[in-house]
Parts: structure tokens; sequence; C-alpha cells
């Protein structure tokens, strides 16, 4: 099976799987995945045994892992939710990191063929972004694309891409209200084109198919407090993608979404997701203003600083809306802490061009 | 042939067609365009007769025609450049215009059934738009697609679509520079998505193939001074863009792009277009970081006193940049006045839900 042209990357990358279940899924994803490392984060009862298909090489942490290298630190990292993912992406050590849910498979493109969705994360992740002022579906960087008129030359080197968020097929990603009203919607709607999402755009974005440079914006990919204890659950990515992108956008880097695609195989249960997501459902109408209208300061030049400075207008400004902000704000301190803890070189100083020193 | 399902608005929609030689190209499109009202803009020589194929409904106005009906404000219709297709914007008593080049044929989607482009715009049209916020490749207001997790509720009823932009495939819409680099590039990825153009973001609005309501945003899409005496050609269609987008954002209409496709059959002469496009090469630095920054007051609540407005930006900002812009300025008054000369029930005021009154 073809492994899709370009670099592999296979010993730049982690893949992070957050799981509770044996992972047979990845016999279906074996030719695509069997060169690269997994990080397997185990949620839910550390008692049991999570069963890897023979030939991958993996390291699997538990609960029990994350308390004993996290001491009291481990506070910040979600239980009994797919948010205790950003703890792999802590623990890497890799310049890169593709994160997929154990219910995701193989995609086919519309001829037919197999997606190497990796393979389009790296094509992503290696080529630039362009967020300055412009959406075309038109893409650069591309074969038989270019810019078209009316875009500043000067703009066209693009900046350097950071996130690259892939779409899937089948099960589209509902908040409950949605799965309640439409139980029976698929996507079967391939749309071939990668977009930078523009500068100042918010997206909402979900972790079951995302890659990114861990070196350019890794201490912003935490998931938040969601889950076992916590007022609310499935907001774990959102909260992440809103983080990322305001930072992202401030340290001039790129986000972009569209292609690959997996197939997402299985709708969660509504109702759970309604009793997980009902605050989030109110939450989410101050969050969206709060975000589009954070600004960072100019001396926030690492993505550690602005991290921090973010959790302090978390704290102002969305700890009025809920206590339960004030909790996430001191959790968002503790996650770059340990992050600096587990990864002692220090953080990279994003230069005006984008470029990490 | 299919002509698409969904309203025609065939009592409600003016084709638009600037042109100077004859319009052989509607035999193509007779199954779809056949049942509505054609306004032909002749440019160049107006003694030269335009034959247009039998069985099409229409008015043409020649130069005499339009320096006849604006007399000394005639100055404001650019000559010898397709930027006078926007005196047929301004004659027309329809709610809705579709403007299209005659070098544009029917395009096949990848099943090879034929597009019909109008059928979509207006689809694109009647359906609102998401500007706020979010970007997504699931398109709301689409069948077997909605709103995917963490988009706010409160914003789900969208605003108003104002423009329909559609794309083109086989040559691409590429600046001379582009052209000369890359003679033999062709589009031919069909990208099966229409997306709002979010709040705030730019793009490099195309007139070859373009759908708007004129009750909207009409006298925003004054397409300038190019061409015959001027120092610029080809950016037409791109002012008119960048000016419609701004104001759109300000009274709260949507910009869609994306479906529908027709199919562009000739590359123009990039010599030819380096000559007229070189001062805009230079011009874009300058343009985009200004309508990046625009910004109307709040007592701008219709389409003619921000376009009153934005020229008075242009003439305190862009002047500076050029002589010719302080020409542009008074033109884009002139373009106003016309305008409401010629359709005296006067301005709709745009509410706040982003409706007119």
């Amino acid at each position: 099976m073809a492994k899709g042209s370009g670099p592999l990357l296979t010993d730049e990358l982690d893949i992070v799987i957050p799981t509770i279940r044996n992972l047979d899924f990845l016999e279906m994803w074996r030719p695509f995945f069997e060169s690269y490392h997994l990080i397997i984060v185990q949620d839910g009862d550390p008692t049991k045994t999570i069963k890897v298909p023979p030939g991958f090489d993996y390291e699997l942490y538990n609960r029990n892992d994350i308390n004993r290298i996290l001491g009291p630190k481990a506070s910040c990292i979600s239980f009994k939710d797919s948010a205790c993912r950003c703890f792999g992406y802590m623990v890497s050590k890799k310049k890169y990191i593709f994160t997929i849910d154990d219910d995701c498979f193989v995609a086919k493109d519309p001829s037919g063929k197999e997606i190497n969705a990796l393979a389009q994360h790296i094509k992503n992740l290696l080529s630039p972004s362009t967020p300055s002022s412009s959406i075309h579906c038109m893409i650069p960087f591309c074969e038989g694309a270019d810019f078209v008129r009316g875009y500043p030359f000067s703009l066209r080197e693009g900046v350097p891409t950071a996130v690259s968020h892939g779409l899937w097929l089948n099960i589209p990603d509902y908040d409950a209200p949605t799965q309640l009203v439409k139980p029976c919607e698929r996507n079967t709607r391939y749309v071939n084109s990668v977009l930078t999402i523009p500068k100042g755009t918010l997206f909402p974005m979900c972790g079951m198919n995302l890659a990114f440079d861990r070196e350019l914006i890794g201490p912003a990919m935490y998931f938040g407090l969601m889950g076992d204890g916590q007022p609310i659950g499935r907001y774990d990515d959102m909260w992440a993608g809103w983080c990322t992108k305001v930072i992202c956008d401030h340290l001039r880097l790129g986000v972009k979404t569209g292609l690959p695609y997996i197939w997402h195989s299985k709708a969660s249960n509504p109702f759970v997701n309604l009793k997980k997501e009902y605050n989030g459902i109110f939450w989410q109408e101050e969050l969206i203003p709060f975000f589009q209208q954070a600004v960072l300061p100019k001396d926030c030049t690492t993505v550690q600083k602005c991290y921090v400075e973010l959790s302090k207008q978390v704290r102002d400004k969305l700890g009025k809306v809920d206590p339960y902000f004030t909790k996430l704000a001191d959790a968002m301190v503790t996650w770059i802490e340990a992050w600096d803890e587990l990864n002692p070189s220090g953080p990279s100083t994003v230069l005006p061009n984008g470029k990490a020193k």
C-alpha cells in the first residue's frame, strides 16, 4: 500500500492515542503507522490491561504513571475524558505530534483509494500557511495551484504551520442537541481542500484527527479540565483549539484545516453527551467573544508566556462566568509548570518572522 | 437539461455581461440563461455591432448610451476595461445580479454533469452566511450538514448573504508575474464547498462568476476607474471586493465563496496584463493593510453612507500613495450620486439584525 510521497518523519513524530480499550483499530492503520512510535494514554481504571496489536513500537501511560511522573501537578491532567491525551504531548520528545481517536479508521478518497492521513498532515505541517487576510479555495503551496491576483507579494512567503486539523467522513462532530435532532445525519461530502484559517478567526478544533508542531506550539495544546470531578466534558479539544489559535495569531504561526479525512465510525451517546456538555452550551456563548477579543502583549514571545498570560485573562474575565474557570486558570499554569519540568531545554522564542529560535 | 432545483428568481435577477464581441458564448448557457433578462454592457467602440444569439431577452448599452444616461457623471464608468460592467448593476431594477465574463463556459462536476452555476448562486444567496469567527468545511445550511460543536447557538441564525463568489476551473486567475512564471498551470481541482468568508478577512474577488443581492449591497459594487486614461487595469473586481467586504462586515452581511464553478477558457496575455497591473502590484501592498484597518462609524447604516465614508478614507490615506487614489475617491462619490439618481427609491437601511428595512 502506498504510504504517500514526501518525508515520513518517522524519527520526528509521535502518534498519541487516548484509550480505554484494546487497540484493535490499529490493525487497519498498520501500513501507515507501523514505522512510528506510539504514545498510548490509558484513561480510566489503571488496573485494566490494554492490548496493543503486535509489531507496534509504543509506550503506555496509565493514571498511576501520570500521578507518579507529575506528582501533585498531575491534577492538571483530566481523568475519565479523552482530554488526558495531552499528557502524551508533554512526555513526547519529538518535534511533531499526530493524535487520533481509537474509533477512527482509514477513509477512502472519492476514487476509492485509501487515504494516508498522516502523510497529508505532514505535507500540511511542512508547507507554509497564509493567515494574512485572504481566503480562497485555490490553495497555494500545492501542486497545480498558486496565489491568485491581489495577494500581496510581500506576504507570499507565508508563515510556519503549527497545526494541521484534519476532517472526517461518516459520523459528524455534532454537539448533543444537534445529535438529538439529527440522529441519522452522516457526512459524505469530501472537500478536496486545505485552508489556512485566517488571522482573527476561531475554529472548532477536534482532537480526533489532529497534527501539530510540538516545538512551535506544544505548550498551548492543553486539553483542559474535563470529565471526572469537573462540571464539563467534551470541550477539551475546542478549548485547546481556541487557546492555540489566539496564540498562533499572536506569534504569526499558521493553522490549517481540511484534508486529510479519516473515517469516524461511532456516534457517541447523545444523552450522555448532553450531560457532559450542557454547561458548555451556555458557556460557549461567553467563550467565543472572550477569545475573539483576547489580545496578548508584545512581550509574550514564547508559547509559554502567551499561555500564562491567557490563563490570567481566563481568571479575570471568565472567572465571573463560573468558578470552574478560576480552577481551569490554575490548571493552565500547572500545565505549563509541568511542561517545563518535563521539557527542561526551555521554551522556543518565536522570532518576528514566525520561526522558532 | 436539468436547471437545478429551488427558486429560479427569473423575475428578480438580471445577468450582466460586459463585452467587446459577439456573444456566441451564450449558446452554451442557453438552457440556464434563456429565461433571464440580460444587461449587456458593450465596451470600446460604440459603432461596432454586438450580435446576440436569437431567443435571449436583453438590453444593450454602449459608451454613447452610458454618456447619454449619466451625463457628466459617466466619468465614473471605466472605458476599455471590463470594469464598465458595473454600469449594468446601476441600471438594473432587479433584486439580484449575476455577472459573468464572455470567455466563461459551463463547467462539469466530477461526475461529468453540467453545472448550473446560476442555480447554485441563487442557493448561496438565499441561505444565510456565518461570518462569525468560525470556519469549517462542514457547511451549515446545506443538505446533510450542520454546525459542528462549539459554534454558539445564538449565532446559528446567521446573517443575510449579500455576495456569492463563484470559482472557475481551467485557466487560473493569476496576476501577470505568476502567469509569466507558470504559463501552463491549469486548475483542475474541484472543491465541493461553499464557505462564508469570516468577518475581518478580505478576499480576492473576481468578476467573472459573481452574484450579489443588489438591494443589500449594490452601491458597493463599484468596479473603480480602470483602463483607458487610467494608470491601472485588472484591479476592478478586486477593488469592488475589498470595499464590499469591509461594508458587509460593518453591516453584518455575509459573503460566500466556493461553488459554483464555471469553465474559464482563455488566458489573457501576460505581457499586456503586466502593463495594466504593474502599478497595482506595488499598490496592493498598501491596499490590503488599508482595507484590513478600515473602520466605519456606527452612523453608517446604509451602503451608500458606508461607501461615501470609505471614499473619504481612500482620499485621506491612499491619496498619499498616488494621486490616482484622489481621483478614484472622487469617482466613488460620483458613482453613489449616479446610483441614487437612477435608483430614486432611496437606500435601504440595514437593521441591526443585518436585514434591509
